[in-house]
């Protein structure tokens, strides 16, 4: 149905191309989801993508675990350093994901999660269709999912939460390169309660989203599970209030989400930590 | 960390229990999320837990070929037929569940996607914990990541969303047990742009869905995504407007998921049908 289009050969003449795909470039890309981390959380499909791989082109994010399942002769790309400056810019991804199919790989772009939450999958993807580049997405676990199944509160629950939002806590690089900002929400929108807002990669900003939500009316109460490197051996699981928050948050550096709202008392679980339970003025609304 | 508490064993006497697990129950069951439809969105841990499953509680969203990887000698259980009052309550599959664990059976509950994303897996969970029995919770991948994933459009992207939100389509069935009401939902916050909704079991509700955010000030330009059956041969996909979307889901009828947002206008994949380019009235604001 997509209107045909043209795109840039191999050569780099000008051809056309028909619904996404090039009949012209021989190399294909998978934007793959990898999930959070466990190496069984992978689907079937994933699994598959990555035997079949001839270039894997990789975040910090995902575990040699879930690497060394790929085809031994496949090449592995890392591209991505959490929380640095020393990584691929997103521009030279695109390039390369670009170049290696033009050269006719076989590639996977494996990401932490799923590829279209936070994953920036769509600026991939976007690359790949200008330049005429076959590219399948192939959905993964994403961390909040994988948070809330191993600690034990559902996401959406009968009477206490009919809705749930996912947020990224941090938007664009701060002008120094150090860190991030806030992102700009409607945090109004994400104060009500029977909503449940699970914020990605929230850890440096955990203290100001606990402020805005308050501000914006949310109880200080409202619990929340914080669930680092979840799914994996190191994994460990929070559980404490938007007033406790900032406390909670101390000392972590992992990967982590935070699952904000009446569900996450819910959790309950061998080895949570109850912060909460340390200081009663966390507990008050 | 969990207080011990007490819980019912197998004789109906009280026994103390810990940390969500008991000492007293043999059986246990695992909530397990199906994925979307295709088998080869299993997870890999899905897979295992129905290799090793004694009885399978499934619902009529979970395909043939899906319960076909389950132990042959399983017991298969089909307790829910879609949009049908001739399912098992789910008080009814709460107590199914908690008997067979303490029948001693290893028990998987397979459910179609997630089982914390609208599969009112907490209540399983939390039926599980007060009997004692040992629960533990696959994620799965959940439909919207699959429609995505399908139709190629991005649930978050830079500069045209930050933040996604699942809702679902109808709260409670209506008083005379046909069909289902609209959902209580603050529809202005989900009308904000730079803001994806993704709607699940919404085909019925989908017109006062559109008409609730077009009057909470949504543009009736908004792009809007449908996927029918996603990840299945008979997946369908359809691009339209707020505006048009009540005509877009005439003569759907099987599970869908809608992605209402400006990422929608990114789906661009063989086979989408451009439902808003037949009539330009869809397409003003």
């Amino acid at each position: 149905m997509s209107p045909r289009r043209a795109g840039r050969g191999r050569d780099g003449r000008l051809v056309a191309i028909g619904g996404g795909a090039s009949e012209a470039v021989r190399g294909r890309v998978a934007l793959v989801g990898a999930g959070p981390g466990d190496p069984e959380l992978l689907t079937l499909k994933a699994l598959k993508a990555l035997q079949a791989a001839e270039v894997v082109v990789h975040d910090q994010l995902v575990p040699e675990e879930i690497l060394a399942l790929a085809n031994p002769a496949a090449r592995l790309i890392h591209v991505g350093k959490r929380k640095s400056r020393h990584s691929v810019p997103q521009d030279g991804i695109n390039d390369l994901l670009v170049a290696l199919a033009r050269d006719g790989r076989t590639v996977v772009r494996l990401k932490g999660g799923d590829p279209f939450v936070f994953g920036r999958g769509g600026e991939e993807l976007l690359a790949c269709r200008e330049a005429g580049v076959a590219c399948e997405v192939v959905p993964g676990i994403s961390a909040g999912l994988a948070a809330a199944a191993s600690a034990g509160a559902p996401l959406t629950h009968r009477g206490l939460a009919q809705a749930v939002t996912f947020v990224t806590g941090h938007a664009a690089p701060k002008a120094d390169g150090e860190g991030y900002g806030e992102p700009e929400l409607d945090w109004t929108v994400l104060s009500r309660p029977n909503h449940t807002v699970v914020v990605y990669m929230g850890l440096s900003t955990a203290p100001g989203i606990a402020g805005r939500l308050i501000d914006a009316g949310r109880a200080r109460s409202t619990p929340v599970l914080i669930v680092e490197n979840a799914s994996r051996p190191s994994e460990r699981r929070i559980k404490t209030t938007l007033a406790g928050l900032p406390e909670a948050v101390a000392g972590l550096d992992g990967p982590a989400v935070l699952v904000i709202g009446e569900v996450a008392a819910l959790a309950d679980v061998e080895g949570l930590v109850d912060h909460a339970a340390a200081n009663p003025t966390w507990r008050t609304a």
